[in-house]
């Protein structure tokens, strides 16, 4: 049996084919964040490098900054971006508990899968709000949806990483 | 301004949207792949973990992998999936040298490139050959763009742990 797609199938199978992809990554790193203890987060990925805690603020300080940059809603936890963001691991600055860590990640995913689920392929093919109208004529992949791809992509980096903390 | 997009412009920018990122992290393994030397790549990318080289080597034999599941052609070097995927980094099997595995990645990304540029929208909803008709009329997401989003993350996975070579 043969199924010939519209065009406006097409568009809405790419975009759900993506939002699987995002939530699959997602899930990879819930699943590893399950078996890692507290103490195991607390410990570099590997010598001088990042630590458990670091990526585990650094995902989700990246993702709540999302929510504005996909023009959805302000950030839930805009001082994670100084010490997630602008700083590094050894910046020295006071982390959170990983007990906070691990509810920020959840709800700011939480917030970005309710607004997901209401989107439309016309919302992710517009442009992001870290790319000016001019600019976005001229590099139209710079959109919503190629902003996900990227954090997708983002996310599995460090899951590269964070998996190094299994022994 | 703005510009509406028809909805075969949305599935084409959509596609357009997720070979730019699998581009995008290929540009970055390639200049992450110059900055390290062949001494680079024979070492662990952390204590115990799977060396330079054993990495380079999976990721060519996984983009290998792409050329028939997606229908294109057979593999450019079939013989790398038995070391480089079937095999751990340990397995004490001999690996090509360095700089045929970076001639080989060059080959087998150049090669896909080729045919990406060929193909349209249509070819990459069609379903995959790693899933049967039966299953893709239940899970549409298993096509061949969603292949690519699926290697793009696990790329930048490695990209990852590839990056903690650089000292």
């Amino acid at each position: 049996m043969t199924h010939t797609n519209t065009n406006t199938d097409q568009a809405e199978l790419l975009v759900k084919t993506v939002i699987h992809n995002w939530n699959l990554q997602n899930q990879r790193l819930d699943s590893l964040l399950e078996q890692l203890s507290d103490e195991d987060l607390a410990r570099e990925t590997a010598p001088g490098r990042n630590t458990g805690n670091w990526l585990l603020g650094h995902l989700t300080a990246v993702n709540d900054g999302m929510l504005p940059l996909l023009g959805l809603r302000a950030k839930l936890y805009p001082w994670l971006q100084l010490i997630f963001i602008d700083n590094s691991d050894k910046s020295g600055l006071e982390f959170p508990s990983t007990a906070d860590l691990r509810k920020f990640r959840k709800e700011v995913n939480a917030a970005l899968t309710e607004y997901f689920n209401a989107m439309q392929v016309q919302d992710w093919t517009d442009r992001h709000q870290a790319v000016t109208e001019e600019d976005f004529q001229k590099e139209p992949h710079r959109n919503k949806i190629g902003m996900l791809i990227n954090r997708t992509a983002h996310l599995s980096y460090h899951i590269g990483q964070l998996i190094y903390l299994i022994k």
